[in-house]
């Protein structure tokens, strides 16, 4: 590809930082009021979702400035680049190809196309074995329960996907260890039984050092529970591309399912990775929740840039980021089997995002990728909420709503749905200081107290929210969603210069990890790193006893 | 209490200000090639814990300013007059007294230790009677199954502390509930059999919407399954200081246990609201529990500032947020059972200090408390700490350490030890382009890639981290922690100039979110709110069908 402009060479960057200057002090509720069209028309939908972005700091001349900069930086041209198989990985010269593993057609992509369709047939294939209870342990035992061992994408998404499609659940019971502290596994496994439980590992290099040592250890736990060397092959199943390790191991490579280097371990929820997730919720759920991302790639390729959802929501991250100075943005997903969604988030986006050179290793002065952090609804207002209403900092939010339950308890429901409401509210219209102060003499407070007490009351208000809704969270939805942040994180990306798609700056943490492994386990290195570490390694040694 | 300073009026600031535009640019290696003894003289011991600080953008100069910072800001007057109850929540007209609950004697608080002593004794009883399977459901059958239905400060601390205490469980399980959202309590219920569970229903008010949305859902569970009214008294208790409400619940006086209006929620786990952690632990782990905290509250009282190991970390955060222009603060236990301790942070930190007037009520020119967030190593090396280390945001970071595993499985440990040690190592020193260009080489790249790939493996170091160790992961050095990151939160709420006990902020959300669910539930307000509210009532309604 060709070397592209710093966000900051491009003509729309000098016309947003003009505006960014008026609109930092504006007043949403103001907009509103010069703009009433903007609650029915600064909305989108597409693929089941709905995003509403009325309450930003934004008007329409702010977002049509914000489109020209996204044509500007080529955002045109990369979608399709990106979905029909370029090599926008620039830095390790291969596509990005997540939306071919939930496309129900190859495209110019034929070959891959066929090796994916492959991939899901095995994936049916053990989902509906293990769902009707055929396949069995070395005693003969039905399988029940499946662990999930892998770290990063190969922990976070499969992990997520099945807590988030509970209501659906089968009988087979997942259940996922990623950390490498040997609790994670231990505490699993005490309440499994060997000869009903299988094993799927996650790693794409079969190296990956927390996997391999969890791995080796249910191993053990399985061969100590009597199962013969021979046994382990009904009981581990590999998602690698690394088959010759995968064997060593003990796994047949009948039981190996396919990874490939043209997806990204973040974005890979939608391969055999998610094998756990099939058999969770049963394999037409699981092509649900494929189709549901497929709608999303359909609508991220198709739509005008001013009208699509992704690079709408890219826009509002690189407006917060680089034009009104926010270095984090907040989810609040407002459904309890979403809780897990800021975490898979987290990787997707920092890990994607948190970059400092542009793809071709310039180094930037501008910022790139924030914290993103989040939890729950209603859990975070009796938590952080004080400091998004009250606080110092920008944080910008996104509230996440299904407007139905599949619980049926639709009173519980009602005060969720009016809790996230009335957040996104509060934070745009605040309170004013004579407000709070009537607010106290209301509640009966003489007149001293309430003057004294009115600013600790007062909020400023104008801070800024979208809200996502969708009618349920279903296998479909949920892909839709994830495909959606997926599409936002790669255009944030492209706005900023940077691939998206590496993650270099993991590599020299691994490195110095085993050298300090080599040196806790005996290696000769007196004095060879620097002296904070070395005096840690004395005290670790120390408390060994 | 006298009005204070704020922060940029103190001289100490001014001075700090002219060593952060020298420190901004330091490189922490040469730090330490300048100054060999800080690698042993950067540390503090207290309480159990080990701090190691000497990881950071700050010389024994910026360090005593700092500590002259404390000083000015009356840290020495202020640290006693919180821990002797002196009225420092001075918007509510209260002490906070959450030291007093993990107090060995009373002192001069004589009158409140005693019932401290009185509720202590009642939590005894019920958790060894629990233990002892003394207790009884509704049919004659043992309480094996303890469910804590609260919210905030009712729900993180005891959640944190019962997972992260998970090697000392008995034989009754503890479970917790929060969320509105329907499915938190579904999900908890499906596994429990009414006739041996017990809910805690934990509400300072007895009024908090999502505890008592369970708390009613609960009972109903209850009596479905065959209990009468009378019943209940057997299944449910109530930690509160409504009894007038909880009796009306159907909760009997004596199975009431109290909060005091001197202590947040927020720093609620060492009184009742902490009951569910001894049940679960055993009363005796409990004590020790408490006494780690106390023994950190001793160390608060008497280290001299520059010595003190709450204060230390806060001037730290202090540094970071108002010199240096960090906006967050990442938290990373390496340890498992310690993954819930960002979320508990998160109210404890963002809740406290999240706020933008000074106890006086002046409005505050410079930021406050940070985004705290974070999560259980090595979990974030596969996720967010690319951009850690490789990002454009300054991200300061505690790495919490415990030295021993329970598990007793020492090569894993030997492995988490071994990642944390390295990635606190790997964020000073960085990696310099040319020795990325090198390592490339050594992996037989040819010398054009090599170079083009150089800038993308280089990284910049100098990223700080402090390091806190511990022996073991204890009832006593988890007390410690706890009271070693409440002394911070109240430090910094010191430094800042503002009341870190109240959370007004919260209160118009609620407001808010009762008018919402009036008109959700079909009051009449047509147009009352603001025009994207109003529209997404509407969408909600129609998803209704």
């Amino acid at each position: 590809m060709a070397s592209r402009t710093p966000l900051t060479g491009l003509a729309a960057h000098a016309e947003l930082q003009g505006m960014a200057r008026t609109l930092r002090g504006a007043s949403i509720e103001q907009l509103f009021a010069d703009d009433p069209g903007r609650a029915g028309e600064f909305t989108l939908e597409a693929a089941g979702l709905q995003l509403d972005y009325s309450k930003h700091l934004l008007d329409r001349e702010a977002q049509a400035a914000l489109v020209a900069l996204a044509d500007e930086a080529g955002l045109g041209e990369r979608i399709p680049a990106l979905l029909d198989g370029a090599d926008i990985n620039n830095t390790e010269n291969r596509p990005a190809l997540h939306s071919l593993l939930r496309a129900s057609s190859g495209g110019e992509l034929a070959d891959k196309f066929e090796e994916v369709v492959a991939a899901r047939a095995r994936m049916r294939d053990y989902a509906e074995r293990l769902n009707r209870g055929e396949l069995q342990g070395y005693s003969g035992e039905t399988i029940t329960d499946v662990v999930n061992i892998g770290i990063g994408g190969s922990d976070l998404g499969p992990r997520l996907v099945t807590e988030a499609l509970r209501p659906y659940h089968g009988s087979v019971n997942c259940h996922y260890v990623a950390n490498v502290d040997p609790a994670d596994l231990q505490d699993t496994l005490q309440a499994l039984d060997p000869r009903s439980t299988l094993f799927i590992v996650c790693s794409k290099s079969f190296r990956t050092e927390e996997t391999l040592t969890n791995s080796l250890a249910a191993r053990d736990w399985m061969l100590e529970a009597g199962a013969t060397e021979a046994d382990l092959a009904l009981h581990f199943l590999a998602i690698t591309t690394n088959l010759e390790a995968a064997t060593d191991f003990g796994i047949a490579t009948e039981n190996c399912l396919p990874m490939w280097d043209w997806v990204g371990g973040r974005y890979s929820v939608w391969s055999a990775v998610g094998l756990s997730c099939a058999i969770a919720v049963g394999w037409e759920r699981f092509e649900q929740f494929l189709a549901g991302a497929e709608a999303m790639d359909r609508h991220f390729r198709e739509a005008p840039l001013g009208a699509n959802m992704p690079v709408l929501l890219s826009l509002l991250e690189v407006w917060y980021g680089n034009f009104l100075g926010a270095g984090n943005h907040v989810v609040l997903p407002y459904d309890n089997s979403l809780q897990r969604l800021p975490d898979f988030l987290q990787q997707l986006t920092m890990e994607s995002n948190g970059k400092r050179v542009s793809e071709d290793g310039q180094a930037l002065d501008y910022s790139t990728g924030p914290v993103l952090w989040g939890s729950a609804g209603t859990m975070g207002q009796h938590s952080f909420h004080q400091l998004l209403h009250q606080g110092t900092l920008l944080c910008p939010a996104d509230f996440i709503l299904p407007l139905t339950s599949h619980t049926g308890i639709t009173g519980s429901h009602r005060r969720l749905v009016a809790n996230c409401l009335a957040q996104s509210r509060t934070l745009m219209v605040g309170r004013s200081r004579e407000a709070a102060r009537e607010a106290l003499l209301a509640r009966g407070l003489p007149e001293g107290e309430a003057e004294r007490l009115a600013p600790h009351l007062a909020m400023p208000g104008n801070r800024p929210s979208s809200v996502i809704t969708m009618q349920a969270l279903t296998p479909a939805t949920l892909g839709a969603l994830l495909a959606l942040y997926e599409h936002r994180t790669f255009c944030s990306g492209q706005l900023w210069g940077i691939n998206p798609f590496d993650q270099w700056g993991v590599e020299l943490g691994k490195e110095i990890g085993a050298e300090i492994l080599g040196r806790l386990s005996g290696d000769v290195g007196e004095g060879k790193m620097d002296p904070a570490t070395e005096r840690l390694m004395g005290v670790w040694e120390q408390a060994q006893g």
